[in-house]
């Protein structure tokens, strides 16, 4: 393929190098209308990256193999690069304007740039799946800004959501996202992330007033000043928020601020199904009772944190229930309470447990904290020690989710590998955790696909909070159609003519793309 | 300049036809680097028109001239279109399949097209600036489906939100954002609405789950199922929310649902400055007490609405609030009324009222409701019959909000033409109601501008509700600078390379367009 499209490009001249200018006057970029991106070939790349080099300073770059392998991808990723798929370079810029000098010289020799904060990502959403720079934006990682009054705050992006909820802690503040530790700001406005405080504040996409961007060329812009409420113009931060880097790198941003609840009540509750634990969310969101988390765990997953050791507790092993109340005031959570273990009963509820004071119900938190890394130690432990993990991770309509949970745990069951679930449902998002040896690694792959096209022909999606990365574009356009990837396809070639930021994650942009997803 | 562009550009061939393919490299799209827009002739005019009413039937389109004068502007619009500033047609789709091939004839032949629906806009964002098509959605008024389990209702794009609530009433629920009366959810799409209620529920922005929207080339998009949350791929659909029908006409739109609150009180608060009543809103805020909507009323405003004699009471003239709680339990908001009381009186409050009982609060939040009306209303039978009406619409953070008001207020009064202050404090935007009469145009206009400019030095924006449409494209530059500017033009380029949907809104299209805004 590559060398027919090379030889057909030579032997039409310059009508073949771009035929995206021959279709300007549609709304949509479909994949075939565009010919293979043509990045610098190892001499340009060498000059680029030297050039770069030169203007941060050779301290602020790294050739060294150790650095390349680690910034490559984590150990815990659903999708890990191949041996060769690693940064040619790192660099580490300290500024807005150094971001846009070295977007500059990327830009001018079509070097591929992969941005990188906190690297926890799961999706392989950054991967260096071209010989390029990764643009590790370590060295940007302080609080700008804490406008008290207006809670909001402004912020470099490789500030971590914990860091940031430690310094807004002591007067009494915090932020909405609460993703999975070590999490950064500006990856987690690239995968749009949330958490299991969604429920009431909102994800990422809520959470963003305003973002400063280095575009493809080095164009610095700014999406918004600080206000609340804006009709200005095009939503410009919504452009950026979930797009993985592939669009612009976000070099800071003002994120809204809450103030904590002075008082967190949690609740936990066992039922017999699972429906049975929608149906009393369902009955929750029905009578506008505002929670600020409700998680549920399947029967394995409960099994699976009564083993850690680790609880004061061990609870029945059954679908249950996390629920986290948060206010001001004791007697109003407690009224609350109340009238929640009325609905739990209503709903079959087996067993219901609430926290009698904050301490109570931080320890009662705990359970559903130590859900994910608990399934990899009892894995580790009891299947192989070098067990490997996919974490899926779909939403639906709250009407559809505990269908799709029953049948996707099932499947899990009956296919031999073990697995835990985990869902965030007042946003009808869950995942499983799929632990697996790794001659099993085609079977979780099926289950996995099995549980996106179950969301997907339930109105869902393929991806609640995690990204599309390399390993789900396919699913993409199976979830909203050819037209509406072609036109995110014509808003990357807008924004990113030379196709060098973050290549091949969210949409394919290289009609000789081999992979399939 | 017309004739120049366009002697050069046949000197120099297929060069000079587009200059903005001799860019493609940038990722933003500066207007010195367009040529002016090639438009139908009057003979492509009537042959497209022509090929719509055949498509669509004559019983589907309208050349009478009430008609087209009708859909021309409102009566109390901001910005009037001139008197050749009229659709040459009106069409009325039936469907979005309908949509899609009218505006493929569009395309074709470079028919400008001016989408609408209820009409209510005010900063002439549906002036026909162009010779073309104005595209009706009267005939798409249906709604749905309402998903009651979900909270979610799916609707066309001329069902009025009033309509929408009087469906939705029954059952107890509501949809969020509740702008002026007659406003239909395709331009409240448009202007990415508001109103009283988005100090609790938010705007538009945070309301619209999904849209089916018809790009300028007639490709049928939608950009999301129905999950709540989603990362999958870049947020198409907040691209479409406030772009004024400049990027694509939504014919179907996912809106979320509210539980309408069962029990409502209204608390009424007078205080002897405006900082006291933005004072008070910061500290609700700051102890997270979440009010459905909280709004301040200057002293001409509460002056005006006890001269229309429609109170059962009238109120002291002083900035006052108007503070909305909702809940489930009376006792609840009873104490949350009670701790309100309190913290209005540490803001020095002079009065306080609060509604025993729903019918009470409804008679008090009456006094909010026709505050718009009866300022017309009040100047038309003191000062002129005549008379017209001028509003701006400016938001800041909330730290800087009395300020702002303060000084405005205090401009209004010194200018000598009658104005009301009206502010949805919780998102730090507000109103000013100018009425003038002719002669009086060119000082509200240079009020307006000033309050504008307070708001930009403040960090705030031109328009926090209302959008940009032809009056404030240049202070859209002012607030965000030419690289955010130019991105947005980027943007329409990609989606819409023929400039026809909506031209000259929000942005300049044209570089040879006369109009300093």
């Amino acid at each position: 393929m590559l060398g027919l499209g090379l030889s057909l490009g030579f032997f039409f001249g310059f009508t073949m190098k771009a035929p995206e200018w021959k279709f300007p006057e549609s709304s949509t970029t479909p994949i075939d209308k565009l010919l293979k991106p043509q990045y610098a070939d190892s001499s340009d790349l060498f000059t680029g990256l030297n050039k770069i080099a030169k203007l941060l300073g050779q301290t602020n770059v790294s050739y060294d193999k150790e650095d390349l392998i680690a910034y490559a991808s984590n150990s815990y990723s659903t999708h890990s690069p191949s041996s060769d798929q690693r940064p040619k370079m790192i660099c580490y810029p300290r500024s807005t304007e150094e971001v846009s000098e070295v977007l500059k010289v990327c830009h001018q020799y079509s070097i591929p740039v992969v941005p990188y904060s906190g690297g926890t990502s799961i999706e392989g959403n950054f991967i260096s799946t071209r010989p390029g720079l990764l643009l590790s934006l370590a060295n940007m990682d302080n609080i700008i800004n804490f406008n008290k009054q207006d809670l909001d705050v402004t912020v470099q992006p490789a500030v971590g959501w914990q860091d940031l909820n430690a310094y807004l802690e002591p007067e009494g503040f915090m932020i909405g996202p609460d993703p999975g530790p070590g999490g950064q700001i500006g990856g987690m406005i690239g995968t749009s992330c949330s958490g299991t405080n969604a429920a009431r504040y909102g994800t990422m996409k809520e959470n963003c007033i305003s973002v400063t961007v280095v575009l493809a060329d080095g164009t610095i812009v700014k999406t918004k000043n600080r206000p609340r409420k804006s009709s200005a113009g095009y939503n410009l931060t919504a452009i950026f928020v979930g797009s993985e880097g592939t669009l612009g790198i976000v070099t800071e941003a003002t994120l809204k601020v809450h103030v904590k609840p002075k008082v967190e009540r949690v609740s936990v509750v066992s039922f017999p199904r699972i429906i049975d634990a929608t149906n009393m969310v369902t009955q929750l969101i029905q009578e506008d009772i505002v929670v600020n988390a409700v998680e549920l765990l399947d029967d394995n997953m409960i099994s699976v944190i009564n083993q850690t050791g680790q609880l004061k507790k061990s609870w029945p092993v059954a679908p249950t229930l996390f629920i986290k109340l948060g206010g001001s005031e004791e007697n109003v959570l407690q009224r609350l309470t109340q009238k929640i273990e009325g609905i739990s009963l209503e709903n079959n509820a087996t067993q219901f447990q609430s926290a009698g004071n904050n301490q109570d119900s931080e320890d009662l938190w705990m359970a559903r904290k130590i859900g994910f890394w608990s399934t990899i130690e009892y894995a580790k432990q009891n299947i192989s020690p070098d067990i490997k993990v996919w974490v899926t991770d779909v939403a639906v309509p709250i009407s559809k989710l505990s269908k799709i949970m029953d049948e996707t745990a099932k499947e899990v069951k009956e296919s031999g590998v073990f697995g835990t679930v985990l869902g965030h449902v007042g946003d009808g998002n869950f995942h499983c955790i799929l632990t697996y040896k790794p001659e099993e690694y085609e079977k979780v792959k099926q289950i996995s696909a099995n549980a996106v096209r179950r969301a997907i022909d339930n109105e869902g999606t393929c991806t609640g909070e995690h990204g599309v990365g390399v390993g789900k574009r396919q699913y993409l356009i199976e979830e909203l159609g050819e037209n509406s990837v072609n036109l995110m396809r014509k808003l990357k070639m807008a924004l990113d003519p030379k196709r060098i930021l973050n290549p091949d994650k969210i949409i394919k942009i290289d009609p000789e793309d081999p992979n399939k997803f």
